[in-house]
């Protein structure tokens, strides 16, 4: 029987012998790799953390105190040491572990958002909390990623924690240098200059020792003494960056040596103040195959095979079409630039670096500054494209609606991951981005329904002039392409019906769309089916072809309030046109972890699904049906 | 003739000799007094950057260089360089010259947006476009205060500037120690620091002449030495946050010498490469009764007497009642704590500070800090109420939705300067709320009328638990309170009417619905008026009274994409009631500056429109006029 198993609670962590540690940490990097390579997961993040989160969990009392894992990704090992281990064959699967933090899960689970850059907030608050309640014993622990750190969120906690000298927070730094890429930006070389210190310790004492010959004359004479002591001790620890903001800085500590992390978080806990635990980690650690992963250190690989560290192939997919067309476009427009949030490959810019180094910006996890800083960009004359997870625009809505839109700049912002993604949970579904956008003044939206249109709608987003321009698009792997049979201004119509139902199938619900209206057909219901390519601004040819229908039905994979559907109605609304409308997408509620099609099936959006509604709507309708009563529903 | 009257162009100030300047920057300050005091505007911030101003332009060439001023509400000075200075009698009125840059009054103003921290991200871009482009004589030059470095964006920024050495681009930082309040946080006490150590070059030498006489022994030598140089000017000039970045520093300069802020930009400009210039300033300098005002120097005072400095009366006003509430609700609710993003006073929680100073936070200018924030004191068993303008939520919409609603935490956000707020343009208006909000899954939106209503719905969001509430009211005086004649399940029926037509007015818009009860009436059509009082989740009882009428009409002081019109549409096409419904709200598009009343009027929403529209609507409706043929309009 294995250590692990014996792990039910963080308690019988505390009890087990230090000796004991190296054979559990063992044990847990062999059950991370065998689960990943079943089900898929984020596997370089956990087998980085392994020590640190052993560490964590012996020196505080969770959920006493309370430990805050930034993005949450690399909470597997969390899991397993509070009572999960046995659960990891349902990792990611409908119903079982979710793989990220579940308040539902365990009460030793905290934040549910896989957003970066937001523990050292909720420590803040908790903190605060804490103090204000009398609960003195609690401690707030945030654990958060070097490439978090450059997300402006951290930074405005780090300003707040920093304020308040009396509130015990601990803010370990999980430094391995990368975000999904290698960290980059100015904060990146601090630390890494940090990292080179480690021999600190020794080097002060020596120059210490010689500290008193040093001759300094005339005033100011106490405050040259007191700032050369302190001078010194920079040049060593040159953890001037967070002292100056009044943290104290503990490390660097070695992550995988887990009696020193242990040691250093317990000097950390026992200040009583906010402190920084400088942690050095390596991403992939103890798997060969992770740690000698060029790309990302398998951040987060398909299933892949344990002893060849092969992944299941990943179906040709709608970043791949992406990824060949803006290296087309790269050639064709000197003017184009590409910007990402330090995501170079999942959003497939990697060709367009290789192709034009000198036009790609990787901006770190900071979604706010690429928005504006492609207004920048635009402003100086350059087209931008922004490339990002659809949720992760929500970060910059501010910054495309005031900063791109307000000043009419022609920034294409390319959302991939739009619409349910499903493995990872609430936070990575896409489902906000159809109604946010469609507030924002001047912005055009673009939503391809396959391959084709997506390669069509990308040339016209970046042709577009004078305002910014969207592109989005579901995960994973294309479907099948469905071309026109005919124009309505500029729509493709895909399936031209009599005067029963117009059926406004939103991009990607081409598909479903199409199977619905051959099923309608079986039912003795005409439906035209028409894609309006652009989601913003609407076809003005939507009124006429609304106006002859008996209902309209609006088909979208965003949430159903404030997307196209309500567009839509709006639209006819405004024109006087009062023919029933029916939308449909995605329920306002947070999805939970499931296989995309499944949450699909769930929500209704399938053929079959739409095909029942409708001919209930139509049902209901008397006046269609007094007028085709051959076709009254059987 | 005045010095001012002759500068038309920046290159009219270039030519002018320096001895002309003080005359000059006294010219100024009188106009921005005597201009003010008419129309009330920002003071306290323009005075403090007139010789900054100056020195900008005499260094640089506008807009050859492009000159990036945050927020924007600081330009006045540069306003009048820039050929300008004749418009002042027109500041902030219609169609007279904006409060903020503006790209159609000159090619000298960039930024439009007044949301703070985006300057230093434009900056990035620009200098990358201008690089690419190869326009290597063009400098980038942002000009950002310290409040404004607390926002997250301004770190994203920084981290990205710091990255790039090759880039010239000048990060003025202007220094008065304030936000709109004293600047907060461990950044705050960093930049306090450096304002102290204005004598370091004078010490550095020094102790430089005594650096030889230093023995160190032992490896590393090479290292030490070469760390005891740095360490050494680190202790007299503790630029070390910036320059742990990478970023050069310069500074600190009296902001009010001209001729040395001319030289330390000089300096900077010859560089070529990222430089932070760090200048001192005081709010409000030259004009005594902004130096002396306690609360913000004269921030942005209503019209005002020059010799008394005495403003002209405020309203009594939503946020007034707003501050009375929070102190009674302060007495009743120990767990009910507030946040502040650095304005305290203009949201209306220094009473609320006064009373309870343990149980008030200011977070400085970093919304998303706020809302993350408030979740970690609501997991940590408090009620937080955040209190922000409704624009500025913009800022935080992915963590009121990730952070809070995902977890389904007791967070109340009251939003202040909903709707339009006029004088300050496109970016103050908080006309976006009401859409974005509507897509958040468990959240509640309460939009009282008046007075009386306010406190009520302010009294239940506290009481909301299991998810965020957010309270949103206008800017500016109380309207008329209306009393309700009934209820409709939640809803206060405002006025009972045949089965005509049912007017939703939601929150402030009651008042132009009663005006446009009344003119209907007297066409002969009779319209029931209800105020749902909770925008979301709407009552159910909306459904049954829609079915009751021919047309509903809902009309809200949002903007019309995604708001309460779209939402009670979407309700009633959900319940297969298709009465025909007619929405209207703000346009979405961004609004010019003008007085609240007058872009109400121009964008259809006063009593006189809203019944004349519905007058139309119903004519259209030949089942209505069926039905009532007495009542045909005339």
């Amino acid at each position: 029987m294995g250590i692990l198993e014996t792990i039910k609670d963080p308690l019988d962590l505390k009890n087990l012998a230090a000796g004991d540690l190296p054979e559990l940490a063992m044990e847990i990097r062999d059950l991370l790799v065998s689960a990943v390579a079943r089900t898929g997961g984020h596997l370089g993040p956990n087998l980085g953390v392994v020590e640190l989160t052993i560490a964590l969990h012996r020196v505080f009392d969770s959920p006493r105190d309370r430990l805050l894992f930034d993005t949450g990704h690399q909470t597997y090992v969390h899991k397993m040491l509070t009572g999960r281990a046995g659960d990891f064959g349902t990792l990611r699967q409908e119903g079982g572990l979710s793989g990220y933090p579940s308040q539902a899960e365990s009460e030793h689970d905290v934040i549910e958002n896989s957003h970066a850059s937001t523990a050292l907030s909720y420590a803040d608050g908790l903190a605060k909390a804490f103090a204000l309640r009398g609960e003195t014993d609690r401690t707030a622990v945030a654990v958060i990623g070097d490439g978090a750190l450059t997300g402006g969120m951290a930074w405005e906690a780090l300003n707040n924690i920093a304020a308040r000298k009396d509130l015990p927070l601990i803010v370990v730094v999980n430094d391995n240098g990368r975000s999904y890429s290698p960290t980059i930006g100015g904060l990146a070389s601090h630390l890494s200059t940090l990292r080179m210190t480690q021999r600190y310790e020794q080097a002060l004492e020596l120059v210490k020792n010689n500290l008193g010959r040093v001759p300094v004359v005339g005033a100011p004479l106490y405050e040259t003494l007191h700032g050369v002591k302190k001078g010194l001790k920079d040049i060593f620890t040159p953890q001037v960056m967070f002292e100056d903001l009044g943290l104290k800085y503990v490390g660097p500590i070695d992550g995988h040596d887990e009696p020193a992390v242990e040691a250093a978080l317990r000097r950390a806990r026992a200040y009583r103040g906010p402190v920084i635990v400088h942690v050095l980690t390596h991403k992939g650690h103890g798997y060969a195959h992770a740690e000698n992963h060029d790309e990302d250190c398998f951040h987060s690989p398909q299933p892949f095979d344990v002893e060849t560290g092969e992944e299941r192939a990943r179906p040709h997919s709608w970043t791949n079409v992406f990824s060949e067309e803006m290296v087309k476009i790269g050639a064709q427009r000197e003017d184009v630039v590409a910007i990402t949030a330090a995501m170079l490959h999942p959003v497939g810019l990697a060709a367009f670096a290789d192709a034009y180094p000198q036009r790609i910006y990787d901006v770190g996890i900071a979604e706010q500054h690429a928005l504006t800083s492609a207004a920048g960009l635009a402003l100086g004359g350059l087209h931008p494209v922004v490339a990002i997870y659809a949720t992760f625009l929500n970060r910059a809505f501010d910054q495309l609606l005031m900063d791109v839109a307000l000043h009419r700049l022609p920034v294409t912002v390319v959302l991939d991951r739009a619409g349910v993604t499903g493995d990872d949970g609430p936070s990575h579904n896409g489902m906000w981005d159809l109604s946010m956008l469609q507030v924002i003044p001047g912005l055009s939206i673009a939503v391809p329904r396959d391959a084709v249109r997506l390669r069509e709608l990308l040339a016209e987003s970046v042709a577009v002039e004078g305002g910014p321009s969207v592109v989005r698009f579901p995960k994973g792997a294309l479907p099948r392409e469905i071309e026109a049979v005919g124009h309505l201004g500029g729509m493709d119509v895909l399936r031209a019906g009599d005067p029963d139902v117009l059926l406004v199938a939103v991009g990607p619900m081409a598909d479903i769309c199409m199977d619905a209206a051959t099923l309608l057909d079986a039912q003795g219901i005409s439906a035209t089916v028409v894609d309006p390519r652009w989601a913003k601004p609407l076809d003005e040819a939507l009124v006429l072809a609304a106006a002859a229908h008996k209902l309209v039905v609006v088909v979208e994979d965003g949430g159903r309030s404030g997307g196209v559907g309500d567009a839509v109605a709006r639209m006819l609304r405004d024109a006087d046109v009062d023919v029933p409308v029916r939308t449909y997408g995605i329920p306002q509620r947070f999805l939970d972890h499931a296989k995309r099609q499944k949450i699909l099936a769930e929500i209704g959006l399938t053929g079959q699904d739409l095909a029942r509604e409708i001919t209930e709507a139509v049902a209901k309708r008397s006046p269609v049906l007094e007028r085709h009563p051959a076709r009254q529903p059987q």
